[in-house]
């Protein structure tokens, strides 16, 4: 089969326009998803754990007494870290011990200054009390997003990290529960869907309240976090995966064509994209991907992608490649090219941007130390990455002095009767000498 | 006229009802808010500066011939300043210098580091290219809210900050022209509604899209900011304004009487709370209240915000009043007592902390320093007061050599087959030594 691969270049006149086309996505969410969460989130709020039970036997075919008989206990974690191979476990431990290592660099520390009138101040960084962690089950088990969702709360020193994962038909995935007792995640339950999202928010008789819910999910999970969101804190609603590629033209085309596929191999919707200014090199790529394609499990899935969503563009010169990226604000940013330092002085957004010809994508997926949760479809215009700073807040700390009230005690008077806010000027002028 | 405020006592059974039902708020947003507020963003989004055009002429009855003319020149925000009373001038330009000040504190830098085997690991932080700042026009005009929004972005990089403030009938407010001229603001558009924040989210032939939109706003600008995020960025939606004042019993009960109203005049739905220890101190407060409320200009907003939302709460002792305001997780919190530093060393959550009974939460304002813009309603649990940070992203920065891609290679590996993610897999082998 020969996969037919959309190719742009930077040069023609409707460029603009294609590349726009090239990127829309529909994110539009279908009425009966909204009103069938709509009705679970209020019925877990209302009812608590007697609800939590009917959805999870209706929707996970589990029957069972109580939320209690859902939690798991340390000892079954432990015993599934038993159970999987010893490869597995040790590349589970390392790559934790990365990701830890790599978010410990993004703590943040509470810091004040006292001005000469003894007036103090400052900001006081404290960690959120509980974090849920919504884990999809079945048969897409990431065992990685468990690590990466768990080591950054811990880290920023949240108590308590709550994971939910459901076990449709009571199958249970001892890696990502391994994962789970690597992280150090303090309680599980076994418990999916919008339910669990509604239980982490509004708390039940079993399952405690979260102040933030993180982690991937299906569009009932996505819905229900989009709506209990101002109740708890969210992370971004993800969308379709993306990796972008500038190539000088100089690297392994296969090794091009593979990175492109480990998006694509995601979903039909995830997105692979490659700028090159060496039309030949662009060739050369392609037939990589004719080639490579039939040997791969997931073909189709990835030909899907592939033909539907990806794209070869040829631009002048690698500064028009950077240019290109920036309008893109790509997830996954590679540079693979002679020097990529260079190069990157020109990048203002990305998720993450992975340097030279040998740092795959996929790398940062797993163990590289950075977080795999990146913001996607061009948020990275005004979003981070997961982060340590994603499970701790700020508070502003403002202590004045006599001296210091009495001064700034004049200013806030001004302003706040120039607002015609005379509560506000009288309560300063209280502490104004007369 | 008495007015009749809400007493509690931490020491009741029914404390913890009493609580949830004092704090609770409907924020439910009318059905036919939603739909007008849609319509507004879809015809802005197809339509651009013609459909700017006809909402302002409905909404703000201005009848102009083309979008350009609602932008505002250098000229006019420097005629603004002239023009204002040279007090309120300085005033401004004192609170802009300290809210500069105080955010240049909170810059986040990029890092990096290597390993011993030349692998680079950092994180990149960069500024948005561009913000938006909504600002309320009419009746309820806020300079301090323009440099309360624009100066963290510009200390943070953003080249260009596009102010939008509805001048409904034509009426212009110098005050705020001039705290954009002071705060450094690039652009000024005289639009407002919500179809300013679909222009500035979507763009039109002449408003410049922005990558973040914040500011306060009526329901029909909250609703609109909610409905536009992901396309763009937003701060968070606020809640009616609140404080929390807790006191030894040992300052001027007319004091905390006045700092209690500076919420309470915001408007009907704001929220005002003390806590002490002391219950012959909560009387002294409500006789101030009694006696000062009949000498205040916005009298009538602040018997309606009192008698209806605020409380006096007694508790046993400061360490049981720092434990109900961890649970309301204030956006102002007022610590009138004699060792501040010790009672906060209790506090996990709040927007902003003002120790001491000098530190009025009304300096907090205007002129402190830190930012006014501060989370409601509990939100403090999970997130931070407006700042530098909000205006900046970070990339993560990967950079593997190749011995680095051989040994990180092998742990991908394993963990990309264990989630049937055979793409990645073969992508991490590429890079690893036969």
């Amino acid at each position: 089969m020969t996969v037919s691969i959309t190719r742009l270049n930077a040069s023609q006149s409707d460029f603009d326009s294609s590349l726009a086309k090239l990127l829309a996505w529909d994110d539009s969410v279908d009425h009966q998803v909204n009103e069938s969460v709509r009705h679970i989130l209020h019925e877990v709020k209302t009812r608590g754990d007697a609800a939590v039970l009917e959805f999870t036997e209706k929707f996970d075919r589990l029957t069972i007494a109580s939320v209690a008989e859902l939690e798991m206990s340390h000892d079954r974690l432990q015993k599934a870290l038993k159970n999987i191979p010893g490869d597995q476990r040790v590349a589970l431990e390392q790559a934790a011990e990365r990701i830890r290592s790599y978010h410990e660099h993004q703590s943040q520390t509470s810091w004040q200054y006292q001005e000469e009138d003894g007036t103090v101040l400052g900001q006081k960084v404290t960690p959120l009390d509980r974090a849920g962690l919504y884990v999809p089950g079945g048969k897409a088990a990431y065992p990685s997003s468990v690590l990466m969702n768990a080591i950054p709360a811990k880290v920023a020193g949240v108590s308590e990290v709550v994971m939910v994962v459901p076990t449709p038909d009571g199958v249970v995935n001892d890696m990502v529960l391994a994962a789970a007792a690597i992280a150090g995640v303090d309680r599980v339950f076994t418990v999916g869907g919008a339910q669990a999202v509604a239980a982490l928010a509004y708390g039940t008789e079993t399952i405690p309240s979260v102040d933030k819910i993180v982690g991937p999910g299906n569009i009932f999970v996505a819905t229900a976090k989009r709506e209990v969101f101002g109740t708890v804190g969210i992370d971004m609603i993800a969308g379709p995966s993306e990796i972008l590629v500038i190539c000088d033209g100089e690297t392994d085309p296969d090794w091009i064509a593979m990175d492109l596929f480990s998006q694509a191999e995601h979903d039909e919707q995830a997105q692979s994209i490659l700028i090159s200014p060496d039309a030949s090199f662009l060739d050369a790529v392609e037939a990589s991907i004719n080639k490579l394609l039939p040997t791969m499990e997931r073909a189709e899935i990835i030909e899907a992608s592939i033909s539907s969503r990806a794209a070869l563009i040829q631009v002048a010169d690698l500064s028009e490649a950077a240019a290109v990226s920036n309008r893109i604000a790509p997830e996954h940013l590679e540079l693979s090219v002679e020097d990529p330092e260079a190069l990157m002085a020109e990048i203002r957004h990305a998720g993450a941007i992975f340097m030279g010809r040998y740092t795959a994508e996929a790398l940062g997926d797993y163990c590289a130390g950075p977080n795999h949760v990146l913001p996607t479809s061009g948020t990275a215009r005004f979003s981070s990455p997961l982060g340590v700073y994603d499970f701790q807040k700020r508070s502003s700390i403002i202590g004045f002095s006599a001296s210091g009230a009495d001064r700034m005690g004049r200013v806030a008077s001004v302003l706040a009767r120039g607002e015609g806010l005379t509560a506000h000027a009288r309560s300063a002028e209280y502490r104004v000498k007369k």
